[in-house]
């Protein structure tokens, strides 16, 4: 859970000072069994986890819709049995859309974790057999995202240097957006 | 479930057209005691029901990112205790960041379904002491969406209406974005 938590840690942090709204969705499941107390108040006795339809996160910064699927993996590569065939569909059609769409892949061995964004995944399985992306694609067509104290992952960044011409835009954001 | 079995149907449409990709979130849950079988896989056999700090509904439709609550009330008006404060809290900064928030809300005995602007909400709340909003607001202020075959509740002719200049600017769209 070590990137799900900095992840939904950084999101927070992004929320409070303005900068994005971003937020993790729950766990699909299909609920079978709950059973009532006296207050009417429901407890699950019977569930199923369900295959995500779609990718874990979702939300807005600075007016753009964002999509993201984040994955820690063991190896040195990331394999592609990580995600789901329609979590891929999904993530097209968001760029179709003209949504932001990328992965974040934590390499836990090696202790770096990266963005890639969408475009450069679709290539990959458009023009390779392999079953796996090897950390050198990461390392080339990727950013890597260092990990720090407030916010703990700040991949906007990297988001805005993909995505919005430049690395420092985001602190005038910051600054600017800073209600609610 | 009616109004939500509606919305769902109603966006599995819009994503089939090209038109949307507006999902619901699933419901967000707190996990407690899991059993494995002999395949490993998860039973959830203790669980319990969260209240949503986010909305129901959010995805992406014309290159904007959108987001609501959906609710079916039997009263001809809509008690306000239907939404927590923390998804109006995220409704306003979504309005903020850029985004399109609203409200979907079913008069179940007037067979009624209003799109209301989440504008329109906080104009409410902010001037106004009572505790729920008159069917009276949602006529004025709001658009009435109409039950249909396919979709079911095409509520995206109503967010034409009200953030892209005009109801018909959607049928240009489903034709153009049919890919994927």
């Amino acid at each position: 859970m070590g990137l799900e938590d900095d992840i939904n840690k950084t999101n927070e942090y992004y929320v409070e000072q303005g900068i994005a709204v971003i937020y993790k969705k729950p766990t699909p499941i299909k609920i079978v069994k709950v059973s009532f107390d006296e207050k009417k108040c429901g407890t699950i006795k019977e569930a199923y986890f369900k295959e995500p339809s779609t990718t874990d996160y979702n939300g807005i910064y600075k007016g753009k819709y964002i999509d993201f699927e984040a994955k820690e993996v063991q190896q040195s590569s990331f394999s592609l049995s990580n995600i789901h065939t329609h979590q891929i569909d999904h993530l097209r059609r968001i760029i179709n859309h003209g949504g932001i769409g990328f992965l974040i892949v934590r390499f836990s061995k090696l202790g770096k974790t990266y963005l890639l964004p969408g475009h450069s995944l679709f290539q990959f399985l458009d023009t390779s057999d392999r079953k796996s992306i090897p950390v050198s694609l990461f390392e080339e067509e990727g950013i890597q995202i260092k990990d720090g104290y407030q916010p703990r992952l700040d991949y906007i960044k990297a988001v805005n240097t993909f995505y919005f011409g430049g690395e420092d835009s985001e602190k005038e954001t910051s600054t600017s957006n800073k209600k609610l």
